[in-house]
């Protein structure tokens, strides 16, 4: 608490000190003028913004979904955590995982400082960076590292200490989402890769949802199952969640999230290839959708509602990276296709590997970044910003696509195991077995979530 | 299965084929440049687009709205088909539906084929319709024929199989609505009548909530009531919703997508008219809940909750033709006339006609939506597009809008009855009672809502 | 009722009569032209009517708010007041409200009329105020007095009379909300103070959330505290809330739609400054939320969630009036502080006042109301519209914070006492003991929320 009271006293006095040295433009008024110029930034301004609280609200569908997928005694506690990553990871995004991501992008005035490896300028958005583009580009990243760590919660409920959730979120909006972030997005290694046009990420299946499924994957593996949902034989139990609506619920108010996370991903709407960005969005959704259901039909004569949400995210998670370069047929093709993985995947993690996920955030998510990362390497048709897959009769980009997935899953794996276990050992990372027997509601939270 | 793998196979196919062909501008580069009119795309590509994503949101209103209204064992299942209804429904309406609609009606580049009963251009956004207009486009209505279908799913409520009404909502989305929609939006014979300037509806009062309403009407009536509505007698019980906070939340869900739903129909936020509509929409939910709730209190002396978000829905509907065309003040009346023939409706349709509605969908949809149309003929005062109401001291308008309301009954009866005999005598409409009465959420997807 | 249908008539003929007296601009055409000046009109209109959908949105996250707080007995008449007193708060704001408030304000055309106390033109948005430019700026307008009314509802849930709320509501978003709200943002003598630049509120944490809290303040006392919420010899128990998750997800929901309250404020996205609001807004939330969360698990060893989410809205409310003027870490200190300040603040009103508040609407709104105007006079940079706080080493700014904060707590709890001892004494503003041991779903709705 004293450590954490000095920290932000020290901050406030650095930044107040720093606070009369901005060259950025805080007003905007350099910026702006009645002019075409100053309209296209004004125009772009507004889908920027609006794509970020549509982000934002993405938050909500995590607290449903996950919410649903979870047993009652650990609701709140569940809701608790997505909120409180994001709090945390926010400010730590502030403080410098935003300068170490965009650093030397140039994707706004004064991020100007980085390497292919690293960036580092954009500290605290102050100084130069006190800047109307900075901030614009700020909240709209904010909300992408978040869900990265939110994307984490749904993998280690039921059982995960709550603080040291928050420390994992912390060291992934600090460290590990923005240094892989950096090389994709902050002009770093893989953006600049001599195959095709360089590793491209349209919206961050690779760098939002991968590195979010893979720690997530870390994570469950490293917490441990919860308790009673692997029997003596190695047979796994059905946990059911407690509000299986929520999860429809969810999936639906991620959907609506889904379009400002693809199609604000331009970060301008005039770029006009939003519109196909956002039909590809919801193509890929219904395809997933329907293709679990029906396979969840096939294989139970029923028709199962949370397979059919998990394929409706597999399509928009998978189309993410290539929603921008692919036609609308493609479109549905990755959306089906993600979601046909993610049903072997979530087979394949609980029953052979043995891990627990409780959400299915890691097949979901995980397997998905990947398959969508590939994906740009198979059907970017070329009309968009040169970016030619297989389909246009071209190996590179795949290939580049290819670099990136093996980057992604080495750098999270290794990372995130290197991580998880200075945690375990150093405050644990889960609670008693008596807590979870009794709903971690009670014990992390004071109160059970339903009176 | 087999035929469905074959057909997506042949799709692939010959979308591949197909995609060197295409004419359009899919990048927008062609569309766009840094001048008046290339921003004047911009901003009305993100109004569209904005709109089109408060539209989809309406889909979680829906969902709260409907799962409030049934009874607890039938959650999971009114939910699993208000989000499958709408995923099969894009599909098909991705297929061909868009395009029996919008060819011919001239509203985006690509779109030329088409007469005045039915459009031909557009098939699967490929070719010349793999364009950047045609997606904004083609993403908007998709959410609306959306809706009409979603609607049905209210009033089939709790007892009609789950492919029945996949399949409804496939014949909805893919014939039924398209053609009236072509008559009214495509360039069609209703929009071309040769009285006022020939029938208009402004965001859908009768294309969307006519239809949706109208069908509901059909299939509620041929899947027949809930097991236990109807006394031997002939007299009704009440059979009560869930969760009727649920229906609070859905309704104020809806009215926040439903802004996008008639603002956004402009497709152009360069038509400074679109305060006016939204704000005509927000007086009619107004004064439609407070009608409702009011008449709710002095027939019961309590306030009736469902009632008051019925009313609100109500309003939103019957301003959604005449929005557009309308005064603040007629705004208001149009809302509050919406609400009370919404109060008799509820009435006559359950207790003279015997129809159960669970939600009361065709109350609200139907009747409104035709009531809708007609206000147009009364209420518009020529301030906008020259639509000129009775008040402005003209009728021809109010016959074309007669004619639209007349057609749409027709069509929507006579097709639904058909469509739905069909269906009724192919596979059947209706789950068995047993499944009825234990919950449909255990029979069709094998699990309770809620553990 | 015959009053009330006799009012109406009264208005659709007076309405009538006036309608083709108009003279402002109700299509638009004459606004828009395809230039720059006619885009700067189309993006600042998708701006505004985009954020006033946003904040419309709010009311669903005070409806899971508030329901989360309350028991489950009430849970239904939380739900209808807080949509109820919306409607008509919006429908006495459409009929003088709004005149009131920016009559003479000049911020669209034909508000005119006006003096430094009080406004007089804009009536029934007709004649000149029908208008495109007036009906975005009310309809973002209606939207802020409708929360500040819903804000009431939440201290005196679970006891008052349902008709005494809805007149609350009326008088509130009639009178006693637009005068206030005149002084400060109707060109009134607030606005115009000769310190500084005259008392500035941004987005309304004075006039929106003072209002809102200050009123409540009154309220609950006048309205007394629930039975059972006190002991005989003074102390109070808890009354926990039936949905905590509920909370959580109305704060998610409120963030969201606050993105639209605090950066829709500037009325245009040609004010780049928005991007740096936004933020503010953001960084004030997270801030707020994990500022009270350890506070809570410092005193308590537990994570209250209902704490933190009270202090993300403690952090929103604080950064509203100075959002726009304040530097990012500015945001996160401005942040925190109101957050602590609602820790003390609960202790201090159940503890030492004895006033019920159950959800503390009091302190979240009507304390950090008033900390935001002060917040201005302390930390404004003067990077925008030369609003100069202590931090740039100038007091003047401060002063006028100050004489409009204690104007507003005159004002709001002499009018509030006033009105309110007035309603107690003509019709009760409390349902009998019997109905609140029960609970007041069934006794004024008729039906319980959950069945």
């Amino acid at each position: 608490m004293k450590r954490c009271l000095l920290f932000i006293t020290l901050i406030v006095i650095v930044t107040c000190l720093a606070n009369d040295m901005f060259a950025g433009d805080p007003s905007g008024k350099e910026t702006y003028s009645d002019s075409i110029q100053g309209l296209k930034f004004s125009v772009n301004f507004a889908w920027i913004l609006m794509s970020a609280f549509l982000v934002f609200n993405m938050q909500v569908g995590f607290v449903f979904l996950g919410a649903g997928f979870v047993q009652k005694k650990n609701t709140l506690n569940y809701g608790t955590m997505s909120f409180m990553d994001f709090c945390a990871g926010a400010i730590i995004f502030w403080l410098f995982g935003f300068a170490l991501m965009f650093g030397g992008s140039q994707l706004a005035p004064g991020l100007t400082n980085g390497n292919k490896f690293i960036g580092y300028s954009g500290f605290l958005l102050i100084g130069d960076s006190y800047d109307v583009h900075i901030s614009a580009l700020w909240l709209f990243q904010v909300m992408f590292a978040s869900t990265a760590s939110t994307i984490v919660t749904g993998a280690i409920a039921e059982r995960c200490k709550f603080h040291a959730h928050v420390l994992n979120s912390i060291f992934l909006c600090g460290i590990l989402y923005p240094v892989y972030g950096h090389w994709m997005w902050g002009y770093g290694w893989l953006e600049t890769l001599p195959f095709g046009v360089g590793a491209r990420d349209f919206a961050g299946s690779g760098v939002v949802h991968g590195v979010g499924g893979l720690i997530a994957f870390v994570a469950a593996w490293r917490v441990g199952p919860r308790y009673g949902k692997y029997n003596p034989d190695g047979s796994s139990n059905v946990i059911r969640g407690h509000n299986l609506l929520y999860i429809v619920i969810g999936t639906l108010i991620l959907i609506f999230g889904w379009f400002g996370f693809n199609a604000g991903s331009t970060l301008a709407v005039t770029e006009l290839r939003v519109s196909i960005i956002a039909t590809n969005t919801f193509l890929a959704a219904a395809a997933g959708a329907l293709t679990l259901l029906y396979i969840s039909y096939f294989m139970t004569k029923t028709f199962g509602v949370s397979m059919a949400c998990n394929g409706a995210l597999a399509g928009c998670v998978a189309i993410t990276a290539s929603g921008a370069y692919v036609p609308h047929w493609a479109a549905i093709v990755i959306g089906a296709i993600g979601s046909a993985l993610t049903c072997f995947s979530l087979d394949f993690i609980e029953n052979k590997l043995k891990i627990d996920d409780p959400v299915g955030a890691i097949s979901v998510h995980g397997v998905n970044g990947i398959w969508g990362l590939l994906a740009v390497g198979v059907f970017a048709d070329g009309t968009y910003c040169e970016v030619r897959g297989l389909i246009t009769g071209s190996g590179w980009q795949l290939l580049s696509q290819f670099i990136a997935s093996i980057t992604l899953i080495v750098w999270c794996l290794g990372m995130g195991f290197l991580f998880l276990s200075f945690l375990k050992r150093v405050i644990g990372l889960r609670d008693p077995i008596s807590a979870e027997q009794k709903g971690l509601d009670l014990y992390e939270h004071g109160s059970g979530c339903y009176q």
